[in-house]
C-alpha cells in the first residue's frame, strides 16, 4: 500500500536508483510492517536546478546536490517508534550501499485511510 | 478541487494519455460529484526503470510496464462506497477507451481540507 | 518542514523558476511560521499536454499554458486565515516578480504531523 515518490539527481547511476528502491521496501518490511510485494515507487531524475534545498543547511544538516527526497504515502496508525526506525534504516541502508550521504536522505510521510487504495482491476482490496 | 497526478510510461500514446485524463474526470463527475470543469491534472512520463511494481504482483493483481499510477487529492467526506464507485469507474473507463489493462490502473487518494485550495487569483474559493 | 512540489511549463524561464521558488519560501516565512533555511522544493518542468486544466475556467478563474501548480504538504495546525495570507502572498509575489498571472498560481495543502519528517541522517529531528 505504500505509494512512494523518490526525486533524484539526474546523475544518479542506475545502479544506486535500484539500491535505493530496494532499500525502500526492505525497511518498510523489516521496521513498518508492509506486506510482501507491496512495493510501488514511482522515481523521478531532475536538472540540478529541479532540486531544492538550504545551501546553509537545516537543523545541522547539510546537503548537496546528490540529494534524494522520499516521500511515502501509506495508512495511518503506525506509531512514532516504528517511523523512528523506519527513518534510520532507510538512510543507513542506502549510506550502506550507495554514495548518497546519510545528510542527503529526506523523507516524508502522508498519511490515508485504508479504503483510499486500489491496487488494480477497480477494486478498493482493502475493504 | 481534485488534483490529480498521473505517472505513465514514455511509451504511452498522446491518444491514450488523453482518454485517461478524460475518463478521471469524468468518473469524479459521475460518482464522487465534482464541479463541471473542475478538472486539475498533472502527468508524468517516465522511461521504464522509474516506474517499479512488484514482478511477483499484489493480493492476485498482476501488472506490466503500462501501469497507470494515480494519485488523486480531493477533499476529506467521501464514503467508501463513492470510492469504490470511483475506482471501478477510472479502471473501466481507461480499459473500454485505451490498451491499458484494468489490472494496471493503481489507485490513490489523499484527503484534505476545503480551505486547502487556491484556485488561483490568490484566493481561498472554497471559504 | 514544508516540502513544495511545482510542477511548471517547460518554458518557463530559469530566472521565473528562481524567482517562483523564492516568493514561496518567502511567503512561508512571512505569513507562516516557517523557520529560516526550511526550504525544500521539487520542481518538474512539463511539455503542455501534461499539465491540465479547464478550458473554460474554474469559479470564474481562467488559465493559461503558464499555469503554475504548488502543492505544499507541511504540518497541521494552521489556520484558515494564515492560509489565505499565504495563498495571497505567493499569487501576489509571483506576478510582482515574473510574467506569470495572478490566476495561473494553483495552490494545494497537505497536511500531516511532527513526527512525518526526518531531515536527513535518519533522525526524527522535530520529535
Amino acid at each position: 500500500m505504500p505509494l512512494v515518490r523518490i526525486d533524484v539527481s539526474d546523475r544518479t547511476s542506475p545502479d544506486t536508483l535500484a539500491s535505493i528502491s530496494e532499500v525502500i521496501y526492505d525497511a518498510m518490511r523489516s521496521t513498518a510492517n508492509v506486506p510482501e510485494h507491496d512495493k510501488f515507487q514511482i522515481i523521478q531524475r531532475h536538472p540540478a536546478d529541479e532540486l531544492i534545498y538550504p545551501e546553509a543547511g537545516y537543523l545541522g544538516v547539510t546537503y548537496t546536490p546528490g540529494i534524494v527526497f522520499i516521500q511515502v504515502t501509506w495508512n495511518e496508525g503506525r506509531t512514532t517508534e516504528v517511523k523512528k526506525a523506519f527513518y534510520e534504516a532507510v538512510a543507513q541502508g542506502i549510506h550502506e550501499r550507495t554514495e548518497v550521504r546519510r545528510e542527503d536522505v529526506f523523507i516524508n510521510l502522508v498519511e490515508t485511510k485504508r479504503e483510499n487504495w486500489s491496487f488494480g482491476n477497480g477494486q478498493m482490496q482493502y475493504a
